[in-house]
């Protein structure tokens, strides 16, 4: 860390850089932990002028920089670059305004999502995007990898929920885009940026919409005999008109992991579970319930809980939640993969994954966003077993795969980042790729954000890999 | 006509070029009929391969071009431009494949907005964003100006209906952008394609989002003694966390045209009306019903007509799509401003807007998508008299100076276009435009695409103004 160019260090106190060995760890790597590159510096503004001032000087000296927050992604979007700076974004963590009676508030990008939520649930709001990670996440990364979460199959993804921002773009122009009234005109460059995983430019100041907490839920866990039966449900309830606040599946092993992890309990001699939970007026949801009592009665379903209370809605999320974590209880190694079919065809890309997991020798749990298409096989290995890390990665690769074959989508909210880099070419033509380069080079000239991630192309060779494995094509979470 | 050079006649048959007096008075404007250019050429392709030769032909020889619909988005989008070529793209107009499992369509860019609507009602099927203009605008010209409509609150904007698309840029490079699937990947292309007015591309092959077509309506007028009630009443049915497929405003003048023009009845001695529309199932919208009519027996609302089967709702809503033509019986000339403010500004915008009628002796009328704080002020006027003219183009501009001061757009559905390419440096930094005007060239490096539209930049000045008024400020549409 002595490599700190003394320009830089001229720029900011002291004290916004840090060289500890832990902070070296704790940088080094993100959420997809086999990937590991030591950065030049790491630097942490404690202002957005201080993040600013550092962009500006990366463009002027020509030196890639990834902007951080917690580092979940689960692509490796915010690994270092090798020649580098982490820029740390987490210290940027106020919000700055809560705009209760038109239900925004403007933040920056180092608040934590779930933190939000608790400063506004005294007012009866809530931010509605709620991935997994929600308990660590910050909402800069969320606008990266437009999150998702279990809810949004209603609510939307993030971009339904920014209103605006201003942003550094990676050339260190300063832009405003989108606007607090949530009206787009000209260009929809917010459209662009959301998503854009640290691409284009560095969100500083950014106002979100607030929805109305529900008065009221219905949260019910249906147990089916297989998978597919429960896959059929969701095509059942999707066609009935009704658009639940979310619809998850969850296979045997996860269930068994989300038992072994937080205790949770579920239905006996079932092969799948289907969670379905309705939000809104206590009047809607009673009539909409009605609806769906209906539907899972006819649904072949053995066994349907209804949560009682708001401890046992509680209780059905979390042990839905912990699944990825707790996955590492059944299994040393597991690579959690991230892919979208067309909700019509999960039946049929459920079946396929059951064929080539068992043609592989390798289990794969699932537990995924049922009512999106958005499915998270769980492969489970032992890396120490000799070919098995191979078959693993072979695995993983053709599922992406298969989620192409199908229509789909490489990734559901993961992001491309440096896990799936090699997929995008798959899904879209050179021409495509092209002008996704083109808008980028339009924003970052010296294509120095996020450099070597997204994008199937050579600079990613600058990229020192100091891998705990020589994976590139999965992404794996070792022991997670 | 003569102008056509022979190496763009030699592309394609004799019969896609037009030339007739009729042809040059439909080209020469659009809605907004006060600009009135006349272009080198019109072009009619019949297949999205014609229309690529035609773009690519722009390209190479460095010629403008303008691609056009119906030409109904009332900014002044679809004019054409002096030293260019209109691509009409009417006849693109099949529907290419009904995938009704999966509830998408895939649409050629000419498609009438309604027309997709009554391919799909058979199987309970519908396409949401509705414009006012939905008998006749095209869905390639939704997609420019990511149109809106009255159901816009609850189903969102065109925006959010587009799947993906195939594109050719306006440099002739062939792109897909967005998924069947709805997954975004990458940067998001579609984002910023849609809205985008033409100035990036042209879409050639859309797929779009069905919903299945509500099981039930519930559709209300009620009357209020004044304007500012009725806002006031938008902002509790807000408040309320219900969330209605579309809220409506008119005013007294409003209700005197649709009135005049259709025979549409109002409540007696009310300044304005509110029109709320709750759709859903039977149940849900019978428990909604309750807590609006609760909500609406406290707003101060003098009387509350319910439309009693279907063709009562059709005749609401006939009246509420009628005002834009139907101000013309009650006004010589009128201008059509579109504009945003926050909703909670809405009582307050529609005072100040009253003021500055007042003020400067002209009328204004108001018909609105509250829920939205989407304004459409009419501004009435008769241009034979000397100086209305004047003073209703300066009302129209201070009314979009009153939306910018609000923390509102310039625009909420009706686009930039060439009608308010001034007003956008108000609302967004010289930084911002900058970046809108990179991300452009990336796509169009020759500036081809749409010239002199949205950007107030001195590129206009190409443009042949042959208007039949000197306006640049304010869109009239005179006896539209």
């Amino acid at each position: 860390m002595d490599q700190i160019p003394e320009s830089l260090r001229q720029l900011l106190p002291p004290d916004r850089f840090q060289a500890s060995d832990s902070a070296l760890r704790a940088f080094q790597s993100d959420g997809l932990t086999v990937f590991a590159v030591q950065p030049k510096a790491i630097v942490v503004p404690r202002s957005t002028d201080e993040a600013i001032e550092v962009v500006r000087w990366c463009h002027q000296n020509d030196v890639p920089f990834v902007a951080r927050g917690s580092g979940t992604s689960l692509s490796g979007g915010s690994l270092p670059h090798a020649d580098g700076i982490v820029l740390a974004l987490n210290r940027l963590n106020r919000i700055i305004e809560l705009d209760l009676k038109n239900r925004r508030a403007r933040v920056e990008p180092g608040v934590i999502n779930a933190q939000l939520t608790a400063a506004v649930e005294h007012a009866g709001l809530y931010y509605a995007p709620d991935p997994s990670s929600q308990q660590v996440c910050t909402l800069g990364g969320n606008i990266a990898f437009n999150s998702g979460g279990a809810h949004c199959l209603k609510y939307g993804m993030t971009s339904n929920h920014i209103l605006g921002m201003t942003m550094v773009l990676a050339d260190g122009q300063l832009v405003n885009v989108g606007s607090s009234s949530g009206q787009v005109t000209g260009p929809d460059l917010l459209g662009l940026m959301v998503g854009s995983e640290g691409l284009l430019g560095v969100a500083l100041d950014i106002t979100v919409k607030l929805l109305p907490r529900p008065e009221s839920f219905h949260t019910v866990l249906a147990g089916y005999r297989t998978l597919h039966e429960a896959g059929e449900a969701v095509g059942t309830i999707i066609a009935s008109g009704l658009l639940p606040a979310a619809i998850e599946i969850m296979d045997q092993l996860s269930m068994q992991a989300a038992t072994a992890a937080v205790g949770a309990t579920y239905p006996q001699n079932v092969d799948a579970v289907l969670i379905v939970e309705l939000d809104g007026s206590a009047e809607t949801v009673r009539a909409e319930r009605r609806v769906l009592d209906q539907l899972l009665a006819t649904s072949g379903a053995t066994e349907v809980l209804v949560a009682a209370d708001a401890e046992q809605r509680a209780s059905i999320w979390k042990g839905r939640k912990s699944v990825f974590s707790a996955v590492g209880r059944l299994s040393p190694d597991f690579i959690v993969q991230d892919g979208v079919v067309p909700r019509s065809q999960l039946g049929y890309a459920l079946q396929r994954i059951q064929e080539m997991s068992d043609q592989a020798g390798i289990p794969v749990a699932n537990v995924f966003h049922a009512g999106d298409g958005n499915l998270h096989p769980l492969i489970m290995f032992d890396g120490r077993q000799p070919g098995q890390l191979e078959r693993a990665e072979a695995l993983a690769a053709d599922i992406v795969g298969l989620c192409i074959e199908l229509g789909g989508s490489i990734t559901g909210e993961h992001g491309v980042g440096m896990e799936k880099r090699q997929f995008l070419g798959q899904m879209f033509s050179g021409a495509s790729l092209d002008c996704m380069q083109r808008l980028r080079v339009a924003c970052d000239r010296r294509e120095i954000a996020n450099r070597g991630k997204m994008f199937p192309s050579a600079e990613a060779d600058a990229l020192g890999m100091v891998g705990l494995h020589p994976l590139e094509q999965a992404g794996v979470a070792s022991r997670m």
